[in-house]
């Protein structure tokens, strides 16, 4: 657990009413958390938390989950929460140990400018990668619709294929997203001042 | 009709015992032109036609329609059969025009380095805008299959969009495909040597 310039950080993870210390505690209980049956859907690699937080406001019918491996970047994204926000929580994990704390409860799964991790050789770190595809796969309810967002073109490329050989069936894309009133991270504000196209799909897996 | 350099072009057309002068008469009626039952898979825009004729050659349980529109192209293709291949038949036509000639009869289409049409304001003529995946829907029997290859990174990317606003699965993709042993075209023969990418997908579209 990596904090930086931030004082306090550990009394913070624990005390903060949207973060949950221990999520491994609430595997299959995530409807107690959010004391409703309402759909959960998680971002994965949340960094400070703007597209979550915003996200949360805008659809208080829907429970989300923001989720960040680096301590000291959720603890500013829970700073940024003035008063308690009863449809968000977030947690500190690695993506890799979800399946620790969700079982087949998560509707929906953001992937919202994920690390492109460019070398070959460190392809499985990728959130694309056949292993998180499959423990995606674990961690969700039937129906499981994946969004992804990416400013890299070789990231999407690859991306593509692994949905497309890992069973999932891909419904809407684009590979020059139009700006739109959605909300969007402050990284896709910077990135689209520059010009750059923004790679966007939907990707759906059904076990049934 | 342009017949560039080819003396008694017409009278090959007509004469040629691979090519089929008036393939409207033939709609619905395909099983009886190779007199058998085995599936069939056209190639729109096949050139001089190296693909379809060794495909033909490779795999003599497969019926192969070459459909090429420009007639001086097509009887070049059909000079270099030596003697009558019985699972091939070459036909001149615009791909416009193929619900006139095929009614729910295509098991299967290759699209192989089509023109780009890189204008936008040409992108109904690109050969998998949706009109054109419309009236590919109509020849095809209940199951069809899509086998698409190009050089060109803003063809597939068009592409990839319209099969999957168009109710195509995408089945297989690859941005960077491998050289393999299958038939290829002269024309990708050229280009892979210059060492440039050829991306490849096979798009399944199923009627029920």
């Amino acid at each position: 657990m990596r904090l930086r310039n931030i004082k306090n950080a550990l009394e913070i993870l624990m005390s903060n009413p949207n973060i949950i210390a221990k999520p491994e505690d609430y595997k299959t209980q995530w409807f107690r958390v959010f004391e409703n049956n309402n759909p959960i859907y998680i971002e994965i690699g949340m960094g400070k938390g703007d597209f979550i937080i915003s996200m949360a406001l805008k659809y208080p019918n829907i429970n989300f989950i923001g989720i960040e491996k680096q301590a000291s970047v959720l603890v500013r994204a829970a700073q940024k929460i003035e008063s308690k926000i009863p449809n968000l929580k977030l947690i500190n994990a690695d993506a890799s140990t979800l399946n620790n704390i969700f079982d087949q409860e998560i509707n929906a799964i953001y992937l919202n400018h994920s690390d492109p991790w460019p070398k070959a050789k460190h392809a499985k770190r990728r959130l694309t990668s056949p292993t998180f595809l499959n423990l995606y796969q674990q961690i969700s309810i039937d129906n499981l619709i994946l969004y992804m967002r990416t400013d890299n073109k070789n990231l999407f490329e690859y991306s593509i294929e692994q949905f497309v050989e890992n069973g999932f069936i891909i419904k809407n894309i684009n590979h020059n997203l139009p700006e739109t009133t959605d909300v969007i991270t402050e990284y896709e504000k910077k990135f689209r001042k520059l010009g750059y196209p923004i790679y966007y799909l939907e990707a759906f897996y059904g076990k049934k």
